[in-house]
């Protein structure tokens, strides 16, 4: 690796998570896929509000829980997001250096107020989000330093990134730039109906060079519109130099050229709210990646503060992960 | 009774906490007394929070969650505080009507931002409590709707009301309409500090007319200045309609005319957050109260409901204290 300044950075929509909890029924009411993330206008983000119980506000984002992630690990970790300098981006720009996160992207300030994602979550632990982009809309190329990408070594985005144009205008020019300073591209699919929007762009983009991706199963076999994941899998082996497959409770699957490691999820964990499980995840994985583990190794460390996510309320780790880690794995 | 619209109404600092866990060394560095509530200016806000980890943003205020207990109990519940028109202020508005309170005052336009408290949470489960009070500031008689007072079986008052100029003349206002309309006055000490800050005034307001007194052990030993629990009770026996004195584990002292009930604690419970354990205390009480249960009754549902709200993160209600009553006590 070159002069590498920070392990990771990931580059996503910064919000701050409304978190409610609500029965099945509401979501039949309103029309929700369990489960789904759903762009929101403002209007609908004051009427799904309106409908919704007292909630709690967390600092979240998938790239953001995953920068969290990694600098609980104990590597150096940065974060690219957008939000304007209001409460809510003050309490989101707050959370994530409070977790030793480097974050510089300057605040929006003026137009839309700090993205939000009222993320409800029904009583069997799982999470259907209705995200209201805001000033997320405004990041674009201009908020990507090329010096801290080409001195990271790897750049990580997600897939929601796509949605706002800005958003994908960084997207493709940090990932020249990480590319041409020889150092890592990540991606996660992070949905499948954001796989469904942007199915070609996203198979355009990894073919042109994502080196470790991330998806889940139904996201990966939406990509590649098939039922069968062996057959996503068989594709994507090919596509990418390390593919990491989620798969719930199920554990998860890395592939690296013809090698295919199985991960166990640990099921004795009491599920408390769904949310981040993938971002911790990736999480785990990068830190072992740029630390030089094995597959295997990095695949525990990805469950494991995978775990830990789940078994509490929001989508950041509460517990710090480099001692959790040091205790379950020596 | 008289008409009454509400079975209480609730006046209070209008506040959201920022809850985060700490060490107890944090506290030492910052000179903090655990389990005290230390006003704290802007700047000191600003210091603090720099210095904190990252947060969990959940709406507070003491009498705020006691609102919220007494309509989780299915009671007629009303609020009166003051929060400015923010980002906060909205997410305090939407959460105490979301709880079913009805919550009318109106919010300041300009001035001090929603007021917030750091919520210090030791490994102990203690919360050690820094309140900015921003716009509680603007509270004022104004905001004392004469009838709605009238209209309220039981109106009750935070002792931290207190700090405020304008919301001590709410105080009295609102005392002054409620006698006049027949109905109960109720006052909570809120804090030993707060009662140091404020002990003559107390006394000679309690003298005056406060119907029903909520104080734990450290305050009303405070109040009177005694170093015995018996002779604290000794005199508050006679000053007042009835006395409910908490011990935390030790359960709860309720005192009527010649009257002693003891209550016991549910010890059983794995404490992990002890705010707002006495606001949920009197609002279970005032519940059995004005629905004419017995003070044992009473007490027993105050006990219940203080050990649902420590039994998690935040100081209002997880649980619907209806249902949880109904399936504890037949």
């Amino acid at each position: 690796m070159n002069n590498t300044r920070f392990d990771t950075t990931c580059i996503g929509n910064a919000i701050v998570d409304v978190l409610s909890r609500i029965d099945d029924d509401f979501l039949t009411q309103e029309n929700l896929v369990k489960n789904s993330m759903n762009l929101i206008d403002e209007a609908r983000a004051e009427d799904l509000y309106s409908k919704m119980g007292s909630a709690v506000e967390i600092s979240g984002g998938s790239a953001g829980n995953t920068a969290a992630g990694v600098a609980s690990l104990g590597a150096r970790s940065n974060y690219i997001g957008k939000v304007r300098n209001d409460q809510l981006g003050a309490i989101f720009a707050h959370d994530i250096r409070a977790t030793g996160v480097n974050f510089e992207t300057k605040m929006s300030e003026q137009g839309a107020a700090t993205a939000r994602s009222f993320v409800l979550i029904t009583p069997d632990a799982h999470r259907t989000m209705n995200t209201y982009l805001g000033a997320c809309i405004e990041l674009g190329p201009d908020d990507i330093d090329p010096e801290i990408i080409a001195a990271s070594a790897v750049t990580y985005m997600e897939g929601y990134l796509w949605d706002p144009d800005g958003g994908k205008a960084a997207f493709r020019k940090a990932a020249k730039i990480s590319h041409e300073a020889d150092q890592r591209v990540s991606l996660t699919l992070s949905d499948s109906f954001c796989v469904d929007r942007f199915r070609d762009e996203f198979i355009e983009f990894i073919d042109g060079g994502v080196d470790i991706l991330f998806a889940n199963e139904d996201e990966i076999k939406s990509l590649y519109q098939t039922d069968s994941l062996e057959v996503a899998i068989d594709i994507v082996r090919d596509k990418v130099e390390i593919a990491c497959v989620t798969r719930s409770s199920e554990g998860s699957v890395i592939l690296q050229g013809d090698t295919t490691v199985e991960v166990t999820a640990d099921r004795s964990i009491d599920v408390e709210d769904t949310t981040g499980a993938g971002d911790l995840y990736a999480a785990g994985f990068l830190y072992g990646f740029t630390k030089g583990r094995s597959l295997a190794e990095s695949g525990a460390i990805a469950s494991i503060a995978a775990a830990e996510v789940i078994s509490h309320i929001g989508a950041r780790p509460a517990e710090n992960l480099k001692d959790l880690i040091a205790s379950r794995m020596g």
